[in-house]
C-alpha cells in the first residue's frame, strides 16, 4: 500500500510501527489460512513471538509497501512466517528491502479461545530446511521462557527532572482497545500493540535528543498474555542505553481487563526498540549521553551496553562470514 | 466534510477512492432510509451496482465535499439513487460539480441475510420520470447478466518484466476485512471495496508512467457476491489499455473465506478503471503506450480500445446534443 | 454519516468526542466560509471557545448523525456557530436530538498566522437577536478571561493508590500531532484535541467505577493556545467530584513544541467533563463515591459540588420556565 503523511513523521520517514503492524497483517493472514487449510475445526493464528527485526533502510511517503510472507517451518503447534518489506518508489521504479522479519503464530479454536489446535505440516524442499527450522523452533522456545522473568519490572514517574536522565524521557500512553483494533477472536492484534509500542519508544527518544529520529531496529518480542476488547492498555517505556549515535529504549504493554473480570492489572508484552537521530540530509547523528542516577538505571545501562556489543559482534561476524563467501 | 492529508496523493488531489466511498454511504443511508420508511420488515439496502462514474474535476486538500442524495427510481427489489458531489473552496466560496454518480440498492433483511425485501415505490412527478428510470432499470439488469461472465480470469505475477509492460505494472494488495468495514449485517460496505480497487489502480498506473495520476472515471462496477467479515480480499489490478492521454486498468477483488465456511476463494467484484497523468500545473500529460505481449493482452488492448472509442462517440454525442438545445 | 463500531463503546455508545469532532468540523466549515465571503485576506476559522454541551441522548451503532451549523451572531473578530446533532435510526426512522453546542470561532490570516481578521457582520432578522448575540459574547468573554487563572495545575503521579481515589484513576496520554489532525494553518483542530480529552476523561470514569460509562456533558472549553503539527501532546485528566450518580473529570492538555522551537512546553486545553454509568438496560447506575486524600483534593471536590449544584439549580429554572410557557 502506499504510504500517507499519517504513516510517517514530520521528516517523511514512515513510523516503525506502522510496517510492523503491516508484517504482522500479512503474517496473520498467511498462517491463519494455512491452519484452515485442512478439514477440522476452524481457528485464527495468534501471534507469540515476532524475532529481532532490523529496519535497514528507512521508507518515505508516497513510496510503496511491497509485503511478501512465507510459512518456513511448521511445529506441531506453531508456524513460523517469514516477511519481507520491500519500499519501491513507484515514480523512478527504484526498489529497496526495508525488512527482513520472522514471526511465530499459534492456532487458536475460533469456538474456544483456550484451545490450541494442530498445525498441518509443512513440505520441504531440503531435509537441512526442517531441521533449520527446528533449531530455530527450539532457540526461541528458550528464549520465550527467559523474558517470563523479566515482566515484573515497573516504570515509576518522576517529578522536575534533568534533562538527559531517564526521568526526563520517560513517557506513557493509554488505549482503550476497540473493536478495529482486534482479530475475530476479540483479542488485540499483535501488529497493533507493536505499532502502539513503536510511538512510545518514537516519543521517548524524540524527548531525549530533540531531533528527528527513526526506528533502527527492534529486539525479539514475547507475547505472553492475550489482550481482550474492551482493555485499557498502558503503554510505558524508558530509555535505558545510549551509545554514540543510537538509544535503547524498553517499552511495557500493561492491560487492565477492567469491564468484565475480576482480573487485576498485568504486563501483557515487553520489548527494546533501537533508535537512531538523523539530520536533514538522512545521515546519523550523534546522541546526548543518557544520565543515570539510580542502581537500577546503572544496571540497565549496563545490560544495554552488554546487547548492542553483542548485536555489534554478530554483525560484523556476518559481514565477514559475507565477505569470505 | 473537509479533505485532509490522507484523503490525497502527494500532489494534493483528493484520490478518487475517497470520493467513490463518500458516494457509497450516501446511497446507502437514503435507500436504507426510504426501504424501512413502510412497517415492515426491517431492511439494510446492499450496493448491487454502481453506473459508470466520470470524475468531471479534481479536488484538493482543504475544500470541503458537498455530497447530496435523491432516489430517482424503484423497481420491486431495487432503489435508483443519483448521488451528486461538489467540491467548494471555502476561502473563495468557488464550488464545482465533481461527480454524478448512479447507484442500485436492494434491500436485504436484518434477520435473515438471503432474504430480499419489496421496496415501497416513489411518487414521480411527472409519468417521462418513471418510464426514463424503467428503462435504466432493464439496461443495468442486462448489462450485469453480460459481466458476470467475465469473471474467470486471473492474474499471474510476472518475473523481470520490461518497463511499460503488463506484467510490469500489476499490483496486488491484501486486505483482511474489519469490523469498521461492514455494515450492521457484517457484509463489507460497496465503498470500502471501490476504494481499495481505486488505490490499487492508482498504484498500477503511478508504475506504468511514473508521474502523478488522477481517476477520471470508473466504468461501472456490479457486486455480484457479497464479502463477509473476516474474510481476506486480495485486490489486483492490470493496465488492459492506454491512448495517447489515459490509461485503462481492470481490477478483480477476490475473497477468500477461509473461516467458517468450506467455500473456495471466489470473485467478488471487478471493474475498469481510467486514469490520467497530470503535469505540475494540472494539465493531462501524454502517456507511455502499453506494450502487449500476450495473445490475451493484445485482445485485451482492443477490447480497452473499443470501449475507449465508445465512451468517445457517446461523448460527442452528448456534446452535440447539448450544443444543439 | 453512519456510526461505526469504532466511534462506539463496547456496549454500542457512541463515544462523547466523536460527537464533539463532527460538531468542531461543521463549525470550522460554516465560519470560514462566512469569514471569506467577502473579498479580502483569506483566513482559517479557528476554534476559539465551545460552550456547556449536554449529551441529551446515547448514539450507537448502526444511527446516522445529522449535524446542521447555523451562524447566530458576529463580533468584530469572532463568530457564534450554532450546532445541532439529530441520530437518526434509519431502519425505524425515528429521530432524537442529540446535542445543541455553541461554539466561537476567530478568523485567523492564511498568510500570517498571527494576524486576527475582521469578520463580515450577518444581518439579523429581529433586532433582540442582535441583542441576545451581544449578551452572550460579553459574557464569553469574561469567563475566557477567568479560566486563564486556572492552567497552572500539574496532575502528579501516585503510587500505590487506594480504589476510589484520585490517584487510583488519574491516567492520561501523549499522541504526536499528524498531519491530518490539523487546519491548513498547521495548527490541530480543536475537534481532534476534544476528542481526545473525552477518550482520557472516560478511561478515568472507566476506572473509577469498572462499568459501562457515557458522557454526560462538558463544560465550556476555552482554546487560549494554538497547538502546532509536530508537537507532542500530553492529556491529563484526574476525578474531581461525584453525586450519587455523576463523575466530574478535569482535563488538561498541555504541548511540548520540542522540535523546532525553543519553547517550554504549555498548557494548551483545560475543561471539565461529566460522566454517568449505565446499566446493560441503558439506567443510570450509582457510583462510588470519590475518596479526597490531600487539601487540594478536597478543595477541588467542593469546587465540583459548586458547579454540580448550580447546574442542577439552572436546569431545574428552565424546566420551570418551559412549564410555565
Amino acid at each position: 500500500r502506499i504510504m500517507r503523511p499519517d504513516d510517517a513523521n514530520i521528516a517523511g520517514n514512515v513510523h516503525g510501527g506502522t510496517i510492523l503492524k503491516m508484517i504482522e497483517e500479512a503474517g496473520a493472514i498467511i498462517s491463519t489460512r494455512h491452519c484452515n487449510s485442512q478439514a477440522g475445526e476452524p481457528s485464527v493464528a495468534a501471534l507469540a513471538r515476532v524475532e529481532r527485526t532490523d529496519f535497514l533502510s528507512p521508507m518515505c511517503i508516497g513510496e510503496v509497501a511491497n509485503v511478501s510472507a512465507e510459512i518456513t517451518y511448521t511445529s506441531r503447534h506453531s508456524v513460523e512466517v517469514q516477511v519481507n518489506v520491500m519500499s519501491e518508489n513507484i515514480l523512478t521504479g527504484a526498489k529497496k528491502l526495508t525488512n527482513k522479519a520472522t514471526l511465530w503464530y499459534v492456532p487458536l479454536s475460533l469456538k474456544n479461545v483456550n484451545k490450541v489446535l494442530e498445525v498441518p505440516p509443512i513440505q520441504y524442499t531440503r531435509k537441512e530446511q526442517e531441521d533449520e527450522g527446528k533449531k530455530r523452533y527450539e532457540e526461541q522456545k528458550l528464549d520465550r521462557l527467559e523474558t517470563k522473568q523479566r515482566n515484573g519490572d515497573v516504570i515509576f514517574p518522576v517529578i522536575n527532572p534533568e534533562p538527559h536522565t531517564v526521568g526526563y524521557s520517560q513517557s506513557s500512553l493509554i488505549h482503550l482497545v476497540g473493536p478495529s483494533d482486534c482479530t475475530l477472536l476479540g483479542f488485540v492484534h499483535g501488529g497493533v500493540t507493536m505499532k502502539l509500542m513503536d510511538e512510545v519508544a518514537g516519543i521517548v527518544a524524540a524527548r531525549h535528543c530533540k531531533t528527528n529520529i527513526v526506528t533502527a531496529s527492534v529486539d525479539a518480542i514475547n507475547f505472553h498474555e492475550k489482550i481482550k476488547k474492551g482493555c485499557v492498555i498502558t503503554i510505558s517505556g524508558r530509555m535505558t542505553f545510549t551509545s554514540n549515535k543510537s538509544m535503547e529504549i524498553e517499552v511495557f504493554v500493561d492491560a487492565d481487563p477492567f469491564l468484565d473480570e475480576p482480573r487485576e492489572r498485568y504486563r501483557a508484552v515487553s520489548a527494546f526498540f533501537t533508535y537512531v537521530s538523523l539530520s536533514k540530509e538522512g545521515k546519523p547523528l550523534p546522541v546526548p549521553q543518557l544520565l543515570t542516577e539510580t542502581e537500577d538505571e546503572k544496571r540497565r545501562f549496563e545490560e544495554g551496553k552488554g546487547r548492542y556489543l553483542q548485536t555489534k559482534a554478530k554483525r560484523q561476524a556476518q559481514m565477514q562470514q559475507a565477505a569470505q563467501q
